[in-house]
């Protein structure tokens, strides 16, 4: 597996270099792909926003979804791993939501093939909201009246059970999108969109090999439709060189990532790229947030993956570029939950 | 003090019978009264907006005022009482923050006499947001740029400081207001804004003697402007009647309420009465949150407060006007935190 995307991105680089009519960093598309089964509706991504920030959705009602994956301040916490609701602290830091409807998989392991199924462990698992069943998270919500008539309206035939609780969170996460970044308008062709140091900095990303894993529509690799069906991976080794001096100071390889979904020895060290749309607002970093700024961030990742020192004008150029990644949060006003 | 608080109570049920120029129920006046030392600007409470919604003003930036006192939810949470930034509980239910600022002094026990007074424990409180000392609040706030610029504009020649801090949150909090509930209208000649089952409802309310506790603009007794001043306190005993089973069931009288505040045992059991404005969308209930339902929340008032038992229909017409109380929750735009 593990040669393959290798190779992948090997041509990917040639593909940068020669610049290809298959492009590979991309504006964010207006749409992210949606499963078969639970197609998108205005009413499902109301009801979805709700439960997104109702309490209720934890054991306890201390959590909502947004306790973590807070959407005021760049979909994620500033805690190196989130705390869940009965104060169990999570193994891994939480990733931004904006914009995480493209990933292929959900989670540092991408043990999660769709958003519906992250959402499904999220509800239950003991170190987030603590649910001790889908049965009773499910009556909890049916106790609602409120909630009934939206499940219906949402899920004719169906109403509220444990999947449309998913469906509909899912579907309002498919809504959280942040178009419209700098990086975006220089893509579509407004050179003037990234400073002299960004678009060194972006020179740089590219030419010391940042992107041969940091490509595509959310610089965090393939994307669905883009070679890469939904489901399907996207792992590297990190850290790659191992030894640093990073290694140690930030606990990096601690985590054997992938080898505890897979099993297989092989897998050991392996993540899915994270995505590095609204990394500058979305400190601090990697799989255990042990980084706290995007400058230490950009040397660990010099370090340990490219055996590389960057230059402090290195690293400020390749922030600048990192900067223009920020899109535009859409307003999102508070709902009264019912 | 109780002997003047009743014969106020008595006084005012006098007016109440008599229908005097002098109204015991007030639709929301347009302003709360703010300190002198604290002006409402526009900015200030922009800031003090950021401020609510910001997960590092708690120690280990997991809770954020909004976590506790939910705007999507009341102003209040699901909890009988809340769990702070350390896992631990508080003693008391979290009240809302909506209409808050009209009250003439803060807590269950009334130990605050100002929002930002109460602002500075909450900061520190280890239950609560578990700041180690003002000083660190101070620094963790004067460590992001786009805050110090925002406080510079907000409190000219002082900038950053502890103090300011609470008056920029005190000032966001003085703007959550929720006029035009029914019983405004109702209030304000449209007498059809009480359906007859509200307007029954209202009457048992006054004519039982609910309203001798429960008057005036938020129905908790005195505010600001009105006879009372800030910092004055208006308390109750609660339970009023003691031995009843609803005493033992809910263990309404294990907290001595604001006789740990005073340590005069006439203080025993007092409480400070609470805001009526939104009741019905605020469960749990009481000092403890040990009553989940409104209709039981009644009978329980009934009992210990009156010796009286409500008929069904009694309890559901007192329901519907408590349902009248609900305003206008005005839409909240979740910030984007710098």
């Amino acid at each position: 597996m593990l040669t393959f995307f290798r190779s992948l991105a090997v041509l990917l680089m040639l593909l940068v270099s020669s610049a290809q009519a298959f492009e590979p960093f991309q504006p964010l598309p207006d749409k992210p792909p949606v499963p078969q089964d639970n197609p998108l509706s205005e009413i499902k991504i109301a009801l979805g926003k709700n439960l997104f920030f109702d309490r209720r959705l934890s054991v306890n009602g201390s959590l909502s979804c947004n306790s973590c994956h807070d959407l005021a301040h760049g979909g994620a916490d500033y805690r190196p791993v989130s705390i869940g609701a009965t104060g169990i602290k999570g193994r891994r830091s939480a990733p931004t939501l904006w914009n995480v409807a493209y990933q292929t998989v959900l989670y540092w392991d991408g043990r999660a093939e769709s958003l519906e199924q992250a959402l499904e462990s999220h509800l239950l698992d003991k170190t987030v909201m603590a649910m001790p069943s889908q049965q009773l998270m499910t009556q909890k919500i049916a106790a609602i009246k409120a909630y009934v008539e939206l499940f219906d309206a949402s899920f004719p035939d169906q109403g509220v059970n444990f999947k449309n609780i998913t469906r509909a969170l899912a579907s309002y996460i498919r809504s959280l999108k942040t178009p419209d970044s700098a990086f975006d308008a220089y893509l579509q062709g407004n050179k003037q969109a990234l400073s002299t140091s960004a678009q060194r900095g972006f020179k740089t990303f590219v030419d010391s090999g940042c992107a041969s894993c940091h490509f595509w529509v959310n610089l965090s690799g393939p994307v669905p439709g883009l070679a890469f069906k939904m489901g399907e991976g996207f792992y590297e080794l990190f850290p790659n060189y191992r030894g640093s001096e990073f290694e140690s100071r930030y606990g990096l390889s601690e985590d054997l990532g992938r080898y505890y979904v897979t099993d297989d020895p092989e897998d050991r060290h392996l993540w899915r790229v994270p995505v590095l749309r609204n990394v500058a607002v979305t400190a601090p970093y990697f799989h255990n947030g042990s980084v706290a700024t995007l400058d230490e961030a950009i040397r660990v990742m010099a370090e340990t993956q490219l055996r590389k020192q960057f230059s402090d004008t290195q690293i400020s150029d390749i922030k600048a570029f990192l900067n223009t990644l920020t899109g535009k949060f859409p307003e999102i006003y508070l709902p009264q939950l019912p």
